[in-house]
Parts: structure tokens; C-alpha cells; sequence
């Protein structure tokens, strides 16, 4: 069963389709080509397995593909100047239109290229794991990494639209499925606490990857991602609970060089940790901070940080965070299942006590 | 005495200050800097000139310097990276603002930086040249070079404020002067006879320098810009007309390596060119081309092609710019003194005869 998600933004609004064999579908593609010319920008991993798929659904387009090399260590401004090289040296012009076929790291860069490439040009995100599904492909930010932080260079660039194939997750290695469900049980924790039941409730049958299930899950997902976007296209303000569990995820991705965890769980890690923050500063009861927790860990999640990196290496990494503002850090905090709210005002305290690897965090 | 033009656009619209002295007023930046942190973005030229002057007029906020090397070949995706660099290595956050102080390349870099740091950042422009405050600072374009073409990578990002200060053509070296006289022709050719007589008639003046003279010029050429990018910030069509001469001038600039023309000379040669095309495809009466012509020459400026350019070679230049749309070339022609539109009616034949320059375009 296919399903819309429909974006509403002021400029510049677009569909988000959902269900098992989107990728497919040349209707879903043909009226977002606007020129004669379409670069598919993939990745060694992915193209062998859909790049065919979807080339037949680009029907009769002139299509040049470009292919990255797997992996967050390639998602830099050395690959952007690499693709940028392709699209000047096959002559692609301003109504050309870029599809992104891949995870984060692919639509995250191409989005970044489509946004700047002479100045902007069309993008359409075609994401092939759930974490991309549910969050990178949605809402228009773009970015590479600086060896100095992660997203530190990119622009909002919305796509014309989303296909999001329900069937790719049956080639999706297990570690990064597990990895997406992490973002959408983020949903669950900022937005739904019904959607977060539903979610501890479905154990091991989300685990089993039932297409339906997840053709839901990642729906109900993006319906939450769109809402909030569609308040704050630019991140000035709500958007920016959307990052529950990501200075601390980030801060963790970039001490271990973006290389021992996946963005999700990284982000499970995150959310952990902010839920901890949140327990202790006597915002949320003890106990829903274990309910996040337990869910993370049923989905075989990390949940504390490696004991090597000290508080103060954390903390420290935290302040590069792009939520800091003037210098003080701003985090989600969780009032209770379904409901965070951005603070300021965070007890430097707790805050240690969340950031010492060795507490009781990561015992239970 | 202080001129002031509101650029009026949806979302941010900015004030351009013009007259001489801006740059040391204060007041005219203290309203646009929004956190603790300025990154001034200068060149090796400019930044001995101006910089300390400048700095005072920061007042007591925490100001780190970047220079660059001084020219158009350093608008690279390097020197954009470096600047990345040393914004993250001084831990400037989101809320950081950056000052471009200098002539176009110095503007369009910074601007793309602004752009896409942290995905955006503030940017307050302060350009030091004729052109870069009849053009580049205004309006909200941001690019660098690539190796196949100008302006190929970049965003449109508009800054809080412009600080144009017409004390600093008393340093500008001639040529770049007269480079810039030749985008304030532009003005009145696509816009208002009337001004394209008064700078027929000002001609001597003009080339002396005359502060008052040159606020009035500066004020009248970004009314005309800052009308245009108002009914058209992301340039989907009115703004077109200010390319006017752009897509020869860019084909001549990158076939030269960009070390030959400034851009304003580049453009001089292009509107030309344009005007000989207009004249040929019947659109213009002949008198008028040879108007814009004597104008130029009377500038000191170029206005034809280098001999050893042959036609084709432009010709396959000009098919790399970003006004290509799929496949078709659309120029800027001019109906009359003041009256400009964009075509894709382009004449073969006409077009030939225009861009071989062994032809009397170079004669009289």
C-alpha cells in the first residue's frame, strides 16, 4: 500500500511517497524532471543493488551516474568538489536535476551539491535505509562534514519530492535498520507518546522488518518531521527539537571519527543520555527515562558512550555543537513521553554526572 | 552625504548605506551583529587600507581576521575551504557573523561561506570597490569559481546590511574603477535612459572621481538592482536583464583564466557584443549600439574581443553558462536605451558575425 506525506512549506511544498515499490514508479518521478538532463549520485553499495530499478523508472532522461564510496568518512567537501567536477565536466546546467540514491550520507551530499550548484537546481531524494527515510531525506537540510564537526557545512535545500521504497529494507543489513528505528522512536519520545507504545509494544515485530508495519512506522515518522518543518523550515526556533539525542550523538560521532557507530545509534546513545539529563534535573520521571532506554536496548541498541571518552572530552566536543548559541550549550530535555522542550538552563552538575561513562547511565 | 536604499524582499530585506565615511560609523553595523563573534573576511590589498578603520567601527566585539590573496583566481572552493577552516579552528558558532570587506571576489567567497556555514550564517557586506557596490554586495548571490566556469558553486544569501563607502575610490587603482563605471552603465541601459545620458554627458567628470557625483551614481545603480532582486530574489526570470553583456563577458573571462579582464572590463566587452547582436537581429537601431560603445571607450575601457578568440571557442564558452537553459542559449538584448529583454530568438548567423572579432565590432 503506498502512502503520501505531503510537506507544506511556504515556497516550496512536496510529496513524500511511501510503500513497497515506489522506486519504481515513473509516474511518481516524471513530473519533478524538469530539464533533459538528471545526475543520479549513488554509492558503491547501493547502486549494484537498485541503480537498475531506478533508472527504468527515469524513463527516457539523459542520466549520468555518479558513484561515492561507502561510508560517513567520505561525506566531506572533497566528495562535494568531486561531484561537482562530474556534473561540470558532463555539462549539466541549471534545469538538471540530481536524484539522490542512498542513505544519509548520499542524500545529505548530493542535497549539499543540488543546493549550490549553480546556485541551486532540483533534487529528488530516493533513500535507501530507514534512518534516511525517516529523517535525512526529509526537511531539506544538507550538509558534509568538517574534520572539526559533523554538518558543519550545508544549506536548506527541500527536495521536490521523496520516494521512500518500503521493499529496500530487505537488503538493509540488520545493524542499520536497528540503527533507523532509533530516529523513529525519536518521533515517539519529541511528538507521540501513543506512536512511542505503539513502538515499545511491537518488539520483535518491527525487528522482523514487516513491510506494512514499517510503511507505518516511517508514515507516521515523517508526518511528525514534516509538522514540525512546516513550522520552522530554517531551524529558528521548534525545529530544533527534532534534535533530541544529537549533541550528545554528535559530540560521540566525532570523538570516534565517524567511524565505530552509525549515526543511530549514536543517536540511541544521545537519547539516553538526554533522557538521563532530563531524569536528573528532575524533569522526567526516572522511569520513562528507562522506558526510552529499555526500548533502545530491545532494539539492540547502543546505550552509553565508550568508557574511554572522559566527560570532559565530551563536554568539550558538545561546544562545537552547531545548537550552541553564544556560547551556551541548549539541549532537548524530555518533560515526558511525547514532549520535550529546548533549555538553556542546563545544572553543569547533572550534566557531569550524565557525561561520566562509568555511572550507573550504563548499568541497568 | 548619506544615501540610503532599502532592498524590500519577503523575509530580509537589508539597507544598503552609501556615502562617505559609512565604514567607520558604528551605528550602521552595531544593529546587524547578533551574537559575540565577527570574522572580518579581507584580502591581502585591501585589508592594510581599511582594516583598521573597520575594526574601530566593530566596536568592542571579539573580531578574528581572515586575508586572502588578492584576486579572482583565488575564488576557489580552496579558499572557501580554508576560510571553513579557520572559522572552526576560532570555534565560531552559529550565531557568528561574518564581514566581507573588499572588492567582489572578497564579497561573492565570503557571501557563499555565510551561506553555508553551520547552513547560515549572518554576512555584512562592505565592498571597497565601484563594482562590488553597484553588484556583487547587492542582491544576494554568493559563489566561487570552478575550474569550467565562473560562478559556478554558490547560494543565494542575502546580507543584513551593505556599507558602501564612497571614500574608498580614493584608493581604488583607475582600472578597476573605470571596470566598475562600466556596471553602472549597465543600469541605465537595461533600466533608465535617463541615466545612461546623464553618464553620457557626466564623461570627464565622471573619471575624476567626484565624491558626490559617485554617491549619486552608487545610490541610483542599486535602487535599480535592489528594484529588480525584489521582484525576483532567486532569479526565475525579471532578473535576468541584469546579465545584460554577463554571458560574453563570462565566456571571455574564462576563457582568459580570468588574469586578463576584470569582470567590469569582461562585462564592458560583453554588453558590446550585446548591443552589436541587438543591433544585427533588428531589435536596436545601430546609432544606439554605437551610443553604449562610445560611452565605454570614453571610460578607457575594452570593447571588443581578443582577436585570437575565435568564434566557436566562444561560442562553445558561452554554452557552458548557467543562462543555458536546456540546451538553449537566452541572451539579454536591447530594445532601446533603457529597455532590455531576455531572448531565446537567438540568430545563428547574427550570433556568428557577433562573436568573430576580426569584425568591424572592433573597428569603429
Amino acid at each position: 500500500m503506498m502512502h503520501r506525506v505531503d510537506v507544506l512549506l511556504d515556497e516550496h511544498g512536496y510529496p513524500i511517497h511511501i510503500g513497497p515499490g515506489a522506486m519504481s514508479n515513473q509516474q511518481l518521478f516524471e513530473p519533478h524532471l524538469s530539464g533533459s538532463q538528471v545526475a543520479v549520485i549513488s554509492n558503491e553499495t547501493v547502486a549494484p543493488l537498485y541503480l537498475d530499478e531506478l533508472l527504468k523508472a527515469l524513463g527516457e532522461t539523459e542520466v549520468d551516474v555518479f558513484t561515492l564510496p561507502d561510508g560517513e568518512r567520505h561525506k566531506t567537501l572533497e566528495s562535494y568538489s568531486a561531484i561537482m567536477d562530474f556534473l561540470m565536466a558532463k555539462r549539466h546546467n541549471r534545469s538538471t536535476t540530481l536524484v539522490a540514491l542512498g542513505g544519509g550520507v548520499v542524500g545529505d551530499i548530493t542535497g549539499f551539491v543540488a543546493a549550490t550548484f549553480q546556485r541551486g537546481v532540483g533534487l529528488i531524494q530516493v533513500p535507501t535505509t530507514l534512518l534516511a527515510q525517516v529523517d535525512s531525506a526529509v526537511g531539506g537540510k544538507t550538509a558534509v562534514n568538517h574534520p572539526g564537526g559533523k554538518n558543519m557545512i550545508g544549506a536548506f535545500h527541500q527536495p521536490r519530492c521523496v520516494i521512500a521504497d518500503s521493499a529496500v529494507f530487505a537488503t538493509l543489513p540488520d545493524r542499520e535498520y536497528r540503527a533507523g528505528l532509533a530516529e523513529v522512536l525519536k518521533y515517539g519520545v519529541i511528538a507521540d507518546a501513543e506512536f512511542f507504545a505503539w513502538m515499545e509494544a511491537a518488539g520483535d515485530g518491527l525487528l522482523n522488518k514487516n513491510p506494512d508495519t514499517l510503511a507505518w512506522a516511517v508514515r507516521r515518522s515523517c508526518e511528525i518531521k514534516a509538522g514540525v518543518v512546516a513550522q520552522d523550515e530554517r531551524e529558528t526556533g521548534l525545529r530544533a527539537i527534532l534534535n533530541f539525542g544529537h549533541t550528545f550523538g554528535h559530540a560521540i560521532e566525532t570523538l570516534t571519527n565517524y567511524r565505530r557507530f552509525l549515526h543511530g545509534e549514536a543517536v540511541a546513545i544521545g537519547m539516553v543520555m538526554a533522557a538521563d539529563l532530563s531524569a536528573r534535573q528532575g524533569c522526567l520521571p526516572l522511569e520513562d527515562a528507562q522506558r526510552i532506554k529499555t526500548v533502545l536496548q530491545s532494539f539492540e541498541l547502543p546505550v552509553c558512550p565508550p568508557a574511554e571518552l572522559s566527560d570532559d572530552v565530551l563536554h568539550r566536543a558538545m561546544g562545537m555543537d552547531k545548537k550552541v548559541v553564544d556560547g551556551r550549550l541548549r539541549l532537548v530535555l524530555v518533560e515526558a513521553i511525547g514532549q520535550v522542550a529546548v533549555s538553556e538552563e542546563i545544572d553543569a552538575s547533572a550534566l557531569n554526572a550524565t557525561l561520566n561513562a562509568a555511572d550507573a547511565l550504563c548499568d541497568g
